[in-house]
């Protein structure tokens, strides 16, 4: 049965995307405006599951790349999935049969549906993260072994580049220094892969879910956080307000950390996170309360509305909750690419589960 | 008349590349062994005239791309040729008939001897500066307003780049960005053009100008600098020896300057050269003794070897020549793109021998 994304979808995808950012992806606001103003302009567009297409359908999965500080004032015309698509398929030669976002958190879970509507091609119903991370390599497709070639990258004022590395690591350094000098931020599809890899090599019903997470914050009787965490089985990590932000915007990424002071139950305690465009690690003092893989989300504590690392500010009432990550990222593989050691820091990954346990 | 370079001729024509190169276009020593190895590989490379190709011959100019200190120690292992002509064919839809020298200066104007034999192709009398210039739209090919895109870029690896952008100026920062990824140089073409627009838009017979450069080096009776010196009309503006070099790698590019002390007749004289990989500007205290686009070239005072900026060292006695370039890059437009001002200095082109007037 065919479904589209109507407005009141996409409304509730937005929040969605928010939760499921970890921080990161990109600002969903703008996104959402641009996902509404192309489905009125073009239609709404069909969401479809990975089952409903030909085993040999070509699924393009595309998203912004870059610094999402950068993007709130640099975005894109609308134009880039035309080139995106056109270039792509050149390289492959063949047809892109659908849209996904590489990534469902942020406003990449929405950037994907604006080019989707100006193409004319269905949005899959999933992803290749189950949240947002910052670098390329970081997806699910790379784990199922599908290779990031070719690449096709452009920006909003028409310029193209295309890639294809020996491996997924190369592919990360060469888009990223192609997104810096495209200032600061682009649009890029990699991992292009069919509908029956898609079956095994992508986090299933993501858009699905962001939609239901919309929803359940949208419809909560009582407090939304409350419904929230209930509805992902999260873990409250602190309840408090921002009292100190250091981002900046390095090589292509937003880098800093945040301080977190208690209030009300929690006066007293102090958190820090620690940013690359996602956010990475929630430590109280020297004690790690989350990291990554597992999702570490922002959440504005009167509405649930998710606070990405570009929008935090001094002041802003927040209650930072952490949830599991698909199962996918806590393989040995999964831990190797997205893990704490993956960003740098001396420290063995725990699932926020256990950490909340030990905490209790 | 087919012409085939022997080794002779590569041997000869390393050293009029040399002499082409104002200093940068990257070492002749190795290019020259490369290109002497892969004659006697694959059989001599066909050096043809532009008029010998059919009116649409597809031309591929080509050369190394990054900062010649980088690839002294870091060259390529010849088969980037092949991708490079693979990726272009792929992205124009047409067959390359012919390989050119993006620039005869240094082993830029060796290099694609070697690729050339590697794929069978012969090489044009021709290219695309008459010398050697640090960015991407310093080619005769702007001038004449042939697109840059679409450009090819790989690496050592296997590495692959494509770029397709709205300007010259984009296509060097982009390529800039990919080649100092790459580790500081890589293998490049863009302004593939065809055989007809070649007679308009190129330097033309300047391989066998370098071939004849050499051998006048070569063959010379007397002293080798004063025969070089007759062949190209050129002046010398100091006998000396090298007393500083400072020299880095910025962004891509070798950056620095070289301090000569007069030697002889030229005693208690001192001069300045400014480069970006080419000698960019000579200075005698403040007068201006020769500038872009014309060439000044460092020269070993017994050998008349060229001695390219990355092999400049305390030290060595040298003479430093300075010659007019191609009439094309005195013209307005030319001057636009390679004089002075368009590398940040605030002084006006005068031509070589208006100077050496002055001074005489």
């Amino acid at each position: 049965m065919k479904r589209l994304l109507d407005s009141d979808s996409l409304r509730a995808l937005a929040r969605g995307c928010g939760v499921l950012s970890a921080g990161g992806g990109g600002d969903v606001h703008y996104c959402l405006l641009q996902a509404l103003q192309a489905s009125e302009d073009y239609g709404p567009v069909p969401l479809v599951d990975v089952d409903e297409l030909p085993d040999d359908a070509l699924i393009m999965p595309c998203g912004a790349i870059g610094s999402p500080l950068v993007s709130i004032e640099k975005f894109e015309n609308g134009d880039e999935g035309d080139r995106l698509r056109e270039y792509l398929q050149h390289l492959t030669g063949r047809r892109v049969a659908a849209v996904m976002a590489a990534e469902i958190g942020g406003g990449n879970g929405l950037l994907p549906i604006t080019w989707a509507a100006r193409l004319g091609l269905p949005l899959v119903d999933a992803d290749g993260m189950g949240r947002a991370f910052p670098e390329v390599p970081q997806v699910t497709m790379h784990l199922a072994g599908i290779p990031a070639s070719p690449a096709v990258m452009t920006d909003e004022r028409g310029n193209l580049a295309m890639f294809r590395t020996i491996s997924g690591p190369w592919m990360e350094r060469l888009e990223r220094a192609a997104a810096v000098e495209f200032g600061g931020t682009a649009s890029a599809t990699e991992f292009s892969l069919t509908a029956a890899q898609a079956r095994q090599a992508t986090v299933r019903n993501s858009v699905s879910l962001a939609i239901r997470i919309g929803q359940a914050i949208g419809s909560a009787a009582g407090s939304p956080v409350a419904a929230l965490i209930t509805e992902l089985g999260a873990f409250s990590l602190i309840n408090g307000k921002i009292s100190d932000v250091e981002r900046q915007t390095i090589k292509g990424f937003a880098r800093g950390s945040v301080r977190i002071e208690g209030l009300g139950e929690d006066a007293g305690r102090v958190i820090r996170l620690e940013l690359q465009n996602e956010n990475l690690v929630a430590l109280e003092h020297d004690r790690l309360l989350a990291c990554v893989p597992d999702l570490i989300t922002v959440l504005d504590s009167e509405t649930a509305d998710a606070i990405t690392t570009e929008r935090i500010k001094y002041g802003q009432r927040v209650t930072v909750i952490a949830f599991a990550c698909d199962p996918v990222w806590r393989t040995e593989r999964g831990i190797a690419v997205t893990g704490p050691r993956a960003f740098g820091y001396d420290l063995d990954y725990q699932p926020v589960e256990d950490l909340a346990s030990a905490t209790a």
